[in-house]
This record gives C-alpha cells, structure tokens and sequence, in this order.
C-alpha cells in the first residue's frame, strides 16, 4: 500500500528537485505529412534514458542514515542504469540484482556506473525476492522501476520540461503526447504534469495490457502466449494501481504498434532526425508515422524515451529499413 | 575582395538576427577518460548540420529587391540543405546547381525543403560557372558556402550558443573547442565567437589544409593526390583568406584524423551519445578519442557539426566498429 498517490504538484517538485542533476532534454522538430511535430529527446538523457529522473528523484528524498545503508534495484536495463548513475553521483552505493545471463553490454554500462552487481539465475531464482533479501540484511533501500510514487512524479518531469520548452518555442503547451508504456511510470507522471493534454500510451502489439486496463477500467495482466518483442524496456506484465490511477483520471488510451512499424520509426528517427532510438524507445513515434495516434496537430509530440540499443541490432535494422525503403 | 573581415560583434549580431529560425542545439556531456567533455549537438539542427545558420544570416540580410531575384547556390550537401531549408522560411526562390549524379538522398533532401535543383555535367561543366551565370542572367544571389563574411558569422553562431550553454550549466565558457575543418567557415565563426578559447581545427588525413596552412603561416591547397575520404562535407580543396585570416589571428591551430579514427568517433557517438553523426561530422570527437587534441579538460568542447548521413553506409559503418571491438 502505498501513503499518498502521485500529484499534478508532486511532479512539479520533483522537477525542481531533480533539475541540477539531470540533462534537460532539447524538444526538436519534425515534419510529418507536412506538419510540424515535435519529438522530445530522452534517449539524450545521462544513461540514455528518461529513468534517471525517477531514481534521482527517489534517491534525493533519502534520510542520511537511509542514504549510508545504500539502494537495490532490479533491472537488466534501462532502469539499473538510471539507479547507478544517480546513486553515484550522490555518493550512494548501489547494488543491481541482474541475471547472470544479462547481455555484456548492460552488465559493463552498470559497472560503469559505479554499481555493484548482484546475479541470480532467472530460470530457479525471483529477482524481487534476492532485491527484498539484501533489503532486509544490508538496510539498503528497494527502488522499484515504477510502482513508486516519488519514481513516477520524478519521471513526469519530462512532462514539465515538455510543457515548458513547447510554450517557449510556440507559445503553447502540447495539446496531445504520444508516450512509450511499460509499467506506465513514465506515462503517469507526463499525465500529471500535462492535465490539458491527450495522452496516448504506445506499447508493442501483444504487450498493451495498459491499453486493454485503460479500456476496460481495470488492470488486466500480459497473457502469457504474449509475441516475442525487440522492446525490452517495455516488457513489463502488469502495470500498478498508482500508474493506471494517474492515467485513468487523465483520460488517457492507450494503442499499440507492430514490431515492423517500431523499425520504420528507429529508421524515420535515424535520418530525420539524427537520433539513435532503441526499439521501446520508438513506439510513441511509430504510432504517429503509423496512423494510429489520431488526429495530430502542430502542438502534437511524441516522446523518444531511451536509446539503448545493442549496435549489431541497431546496424541490422537500419540497414534492413534502408534495402526495404530503396526496393 | 570582401568589403569587411568577420569580427566577434558580427558573430553576436548573427547569432541575435537568426535566434528565431535555427535549433539551439544542445550541449551534451560525456565521459572520456574519467573526465566530463561536451559535444554541441549540431547535428540535431534543422537539416541536419549548421549550415543553417549562415545561411540564414545571409538571406535575413538581403534587400526585398535581392529576395525578389532569388538565390542560387551550388552544394551536393550540407549548404544545399541548409540554403535551401532558409530560403523556403523566408519565402525566398532558391536554386541548388547539383551534379546530375549526386546520390538520390541529398537530391530528395534539397528537392522536399523546397529548392528547384540545376543539374551539371561534373565531368564537362564548372558548377561555379553555371552559379554566376543563373545570377547574372536572373539577378539571383549567390550564396557561398563559406567565402563569405555573413556566412562565417551565422556560422559562428554555434559557438555563442556554446559559450551560453556551457556558462550556465558549468559556471565557465569552453577553455578548448575542437571543430571539423572544410573551407573554414564555422571554425572562423567559432574562434571570433569564443576568442579566450583555443581551437583546434580537425580535418581528415591528407586533406588538412587549414592546418598546414596555419603551421605555415600561408594559404596552401590540398595536394591532387589527396586520399579518398568518406567525410564529403570535408573535401574543400582550397580555404579562404577570409576564414584562413580569423583562424590565423585567434592562434588556431590544426591535427587530422584517420579514416579508421572517424569511424571509431561515429560508432562512440552512436552508444554513448546516441547522436547519428556523420563521417565529416565526427572529426572533432575522433581527433578527442585519439588523442590527438592535446590535453582536453571538463571545459573542453567537441563540435558534431553534421548528421546527415547514407543509412547503409551508417549501418556499415556502425556494424563493423561493435564487430571489431567484440573481438
């Protein structure tokens, strides 16, 4: 259970709290159908994601007694590296609990980041229980990835940022934004910070139990015959009250996009826009290139939410876009 | 002749003239070597490279007469882009004087900002000839890609934002800037607009003019038997008094990079920055990873001056450099 629940004047604290500590990220043009949209560029975040923001902003709310007992988390991806990074760089230790299997790629970013890393086998062992277990020896803190509201109110400052680039540059806060969803932090907290604004959850086809729980107003579960996805950042199998909460009470839908419209639009970002975007990372855009976000208008943006992508994936599939796009 | 050299108050002045018509690009940090760097994104300007900026410092300045006639401008690439993109802003004809077989991407780039394009026989014509004959017999402008005072101020532009950015996020302006060299035009703006600052030109191997130029103390040309490079943006066989004069007076100097070296620059700008840099854009990053910028500190600077790039041979490129450093 959790005390209070995520609020519009949360995420604006949270974005105060957190501004000197994380990169705040440009919002860049994009013409699409002969409209000017907008694309705000997460993946250009420290760590390459929007999930610094909702560690930094957990981290920064720790007692001293809380901050020398050091934080857990367990993540392979994007949200290990955003715990790492913002508990270096306050002088927390921080231990990631990673399967032994984990890719070398996101084991040496987390390393790099100054983390420990704690294995487990993912075919005998539960990550939440070994996360709960240091918890409970060492004092160290459990940071989830969403289901927290300080993380989700810390996330929503994107949103904030959002808001206030669009009215610097256009003179009005965005009327509809397009946001990638796994267990829904981050499209809660841009709900919060951006009330008179549509908020369309994307995720990838087969993995929209948001969309479905928006639809029908009550959580429902990824089934388990879920098709094989590239989003490894969105492979969450059920969001949390307090994310579908937030979402609910904004009004928000959800739809989703195929894998083949997610390449279209790491490729589209790739030449458009000069920015490397992994496959979770994609899908807000993908629902715009694919038809699938409605009515879009000049005060319309999508959030590219992470960039990163394991390069040999990322040379395949901008190559393979490229061969199709020249036939 | 040039009535006027290019001063650090014509930099500020461009830079307040075209605030409204350019991307201020970002400044983002990186790590290299346990030390914090900053690489200004420019490539994640509108069209893909800075060549907006002087572009539109130019045609801003031009009299209703002269936008009336139109401008004309002969580039395969980034000024093409760049000329083109201001002109349909502003309203202004613009005709691109192009070899007839210049890749379909630049052509379809030039095509869609709106300019009408001149195709000419690169074997049998002079693409300069075609140029000043279009203005003469239409009394269309023409815009130099970088021989030109307006042009090196717009361009110079990056470099006050630079100052600006790294000001307000770090307490001081850039100690040490590292810019890719063609003709010169924005590492000239750049030494007028940060004149405390020490630039460093980077420019491919065998094509590094500026910087023979600079030790010599005299403008001398690329050799005829210069190496086949990939950075087409770079390939200036002859730089300016104009440019050559400012970067000589701020005490620039110049270093080269490998091929193999920018394409290292390209594939640690992919992971670690998640920017699409093109090959004459990632000189400045490669000559930093080489170590061939001399000491660098947390107030050094890199320019990623371009991103417009083929996506197969991005793709290539990209596999190549994770395939190798898996090995």
């Amino acid at each position: 259970m959790h005390e209070r629940e995520p609020t519009p004047d949360g995420v604006i604290e949270a974005a105060k709290r957190i501004a000197g500590e994380v990169v705040k990220t440009p919002i860049l043009p994009f013409e699409w159908q002969g409209r000017r949209l907008w694309a705000k560029a997460e993946c250009l975040q420290r760590g390459g994601s929007f999930k610094l923001r909702g560690a930094t902003n957990r981290l920064l709310q720790l007692s001293d007694d809380e901050r020398a007992r050091g934080v857990v988390a367990f993540s392979s991806g994007n949200h290990a590296q955003g715990v790492a990074l913002a508990a270096a760089r306050l002088g927390i230790a921080a231990a990631i609990v990673m399967p032994a299997d984990a890719p070398a790629v996101k084991r040496d970013a987390t390393l790099r980041a100054g983390a420990r890393i704690v294995e487990y086998d993912r075919m005998k062992e539960s990550r939440e229980e070994i996360a709960a277990q240091i918890g409970a020896e060492t004092g160290a803190t459990v940071v989830p990835s969403f289901d927290d509201v300080d993380i989700i109110e810390g996330q929503g400052s994107a949103g904030v940022e959002l808001g206030e680039q669009m009215r610097a540059l256009t003179g009005a806060r965005p009327d509809k934004v397009l946001v990638c969803c796994g267990g829904g932090g981050l499209s809660a907290g841009i709900a919060l910070a951006l009330p008179e604004a549509e908020v369309v959850t994307v995720e990838p086809k087969g993995w929209d139990d948001m969309a479905r729980s928006l639809a029908g107003g009550e959580i429902v579960p990824v089934p388990d015959d879920a098709p094989v996805t590239r989003c490894d950042a969105l492979q969450t199998k059920l969001v949390s009250p307090l994310t579908f909460g937030a979402l609910r009470k904004s009004g928000a839908r959800g739809v989703s996009v195929t894998e083949a419209e997610i390449e279209q639009a790491m490729a589209f970002a790739m030449r458009e826009l000069r920015l490397v975007v992994e496959p979770g990372g994609a899908v807000a855009l993908a629902a715009v290139l694919a038809g699938k976000a409605g009515a879009v208008t000049e005060r319309t943006a999508v959030i590219l939410s992470g960039g990163n992508v394991d390069p040999l994936l990322y040379a395949e599939i901008i190559q393979r876009q490229a061969t199709e796009a020249a036939r």
